[in-house]
């Protein structure tokens, strides 16, 4: 295990890179991708499960814990490693996203923002320090800088100004993680939907040579074409040899188009939480498994899979226990969802060490617009 | 396997018996505990675990499985064990409990009972040879006799009257099932808290010579006494060759006492129920762990257990993921329980083996009485 953090890129193939983010905890294999296991669990998963799909990290959000259990706690009780037996790398963000999209009576300022718990109404401060300060009573390995994301669309004058608030909050947030050799803090691209304004925040945050950099404020309901004439814009001014992370996303597909551009590691809870709605992601796209057509389908999910979820299983079966709003259904299809996500991150990893990752992306596309196998 | 099936006496204690019931999937090893898979799953388990912890057998509930997905479907799905993935000896009930306890507007005459769904208000009527056609296409292995079970307390002209009706329903169940060398149909002893009834209700299924008696209509409410009382006034009156199952029981408690009066088989919602619930059953008796006292306890529920979750999470976890309602919860503590009843009935197993089912007993009960370990 290597003793300080650090970051190599392996392999290239156009701007797709395949790399190595490497910590005391254990290496990363970029791109990669982290399940979200917000309040210290992986929803509906075994954390043994997670691991064996080849999840290198998982992310944990800082908003959930500071609240409950609280972050002084976990930290008594050993770091959210030992807390929910997790010892491989974990990321977790600075809890500022979930304060804008839960807590209540929020209010903003310079120094940071005050709220209020969606749980039970507890007031809370959360600077930039404080969230530097949490995320290491947590114990997380890679720490995300507190930052302010505007909904798209929105005024450029508010995107600027919440952009230039993130870039204050950086140089706090960085003065506040200090030297500590084994861990990370990422800087977090801002703009919303300017391209001169994420530039502008990019080639800031270089300036302040951090660890890795993040690019946030995307994935908000904005077209997917925008989100990647972003990246666009946002990655040639990242310098090469840290990672680049894209908060949130995202879709199978979006995570396929932003390897192109360039990105390197991925979240997004779209894989556990559709696996508690019904919904299974496949190598012939999305299938719904509440739709009656499989109520009498002996057929699993994907017979070629390695996953006993999307192998072993008939739909009709799986369509049961959804409908029947059984615990098994969301344990089974959260698995068959995170076996796919880290499935199509081991391809797109083996396709650019391959030098064929446009083939390799076309192929998957193709299968994903054929469709899932005709009903009986 | 067996290709028939069969009942074996292994050993007594006392009234206690070691036996093993024997079908052509699979060996039942007695006492034992049927884990319920109400509508084709164990909730919150995989039933892999399940095996794994030991169970030799599970139940299926008629009343929920023929409402969904429908015993018809099961069917050709190829029934009930290639469906659920449990290849095992699967036992049902007859669907009457429920029918009586969950569906709507239910009328009951000498031929059966009408009833409306609690899902979606659909009319069926269930009569004896409807429930045994049922269970067959379930491909149950075990099926339950149709029976009326009468609330406690209750008029004894009521509970003689169900008595009555169950007898004449246990010959049609009888007669229904017809010669299934590799299947039993069980009948069930009724009669309320009366002693005489009881023992009427036992020496007639008795005379129809059926392979197993169960005892209904207990753990309905009365006192712990009335059911052991029950239990001594009918299982003298049962063939000593045939398995006796105690339907619906019980606490750990209710087992080891209806072991001593000569019991071999039980199924209990309790486990799986209080998991979803935040309690824990160990060594030590029941445990809350929505307690606050659990909050900061880095201590595993139990250290001695084989089962990860009682040996390898805190409390202080178990703790959090209860308090916010995260599927781990239910998962980790459904898993614990059903680990901890399974290995009080391989201890009750090897205790009368060794002729030591006093002493054995004893002991854990006085384990019990302990209580659980001090807080920190």
């Amino acid at each position: 295990m290597a003793e300080q953090f650090g970051f190599k890129v392996l392999a290239t193939d156009g701007k797709a890179r395949r790399g190595e983010v490497s910590m005391p905890r254990g290496t990363i294999r970029t791109p990669a991708f982290m399940p979200v296991g917000t309040a210290g669990t992986v929803k509906a998963m075994y954390l043994d499960q997670v691991r064996a799909l080849g999840s290198d990290i998982i992310l944990g959000n800082t908003y959930h814990l500071m609240l409950r259990p609280g972050a002084e706690r976990v930290a008594r009780l050993g770091g959210l490693h030992e807390f929910a037996r997790w010892p491989h790398p974990i990321l977790t963000d600075s809890g500022g996203f979930q304060v804008m999209s839960l807590a209540k009576l929020r209010k903003l300022n310079e120094n940071g923002v005050t709220f209020r718990s969606h749980i039970d109404g507890a007031a809370y401060e959360m600077s930039p320090e404080r969230s530097i300060e949490i995320q290491g009573l947590l114990g997380s390995d890679i720490q995300m800088q507190l930052d302010e994301c505007v909904a798209l669309p929105g005024e450029e004058k508010d995107i600027e100004r919440a952009m230039e608030l993130s870039l204050r909050w950086a140089e706090r947030c960085k003065t506040a993680f200090g030297d500590q050799p084994g861990r990370a803090m990422f800087g977090i691209v801002q703009g919303g939907d300017k391209r001169h304004l994420r530039v502008r925040s990019a080639q800031a945050l270089k300036a302040m040579e951090l660890k890795g950099y993040a690019v946030g404020g995307l994935a908000v309901g904005e077209p997917q074409a925008v989100m990647l004439d972003m990246l666009e814009a946002t990655c040639p001014e990242l310098p090469a040899d840290k990672p680049r992370y894209l908060m949130g996303v995202g879709t199978p597909d979006d995570i396929l188009k932003s390897v192109a551009r360039g990105i390197d590691m991925f979240d997004c809870v779209m894989p556990t939480r559709a696996g508690r709605h019904g919904l299974a992601y496949t190598r012939r796209g999305k299938v719904n498994l509440r739709n009656a057509r499989h109520a009498d389908d002996p057929r699993p999910l994907d017979e070629e899979s390695n996953c006993p979820a999307a192998r072993d299983y008939s739909r009709a079966y799986l369509h049961h226990l959804v409908r029947s709003q059984e615990a098994l259904g969301a344990m089974l299809l959260t698995w068959n969802n995170l076996a796919y996500y880290q499935s199509l991150m081991g391809q797109i990893r083996d396709a650019i060490e391959a030098g064929a990752f446009v083939e390799r992306a076309a192929l998957i596309s193709q299968e994903w617009a054929r469709g899932d196998i005709p009903a009986l």
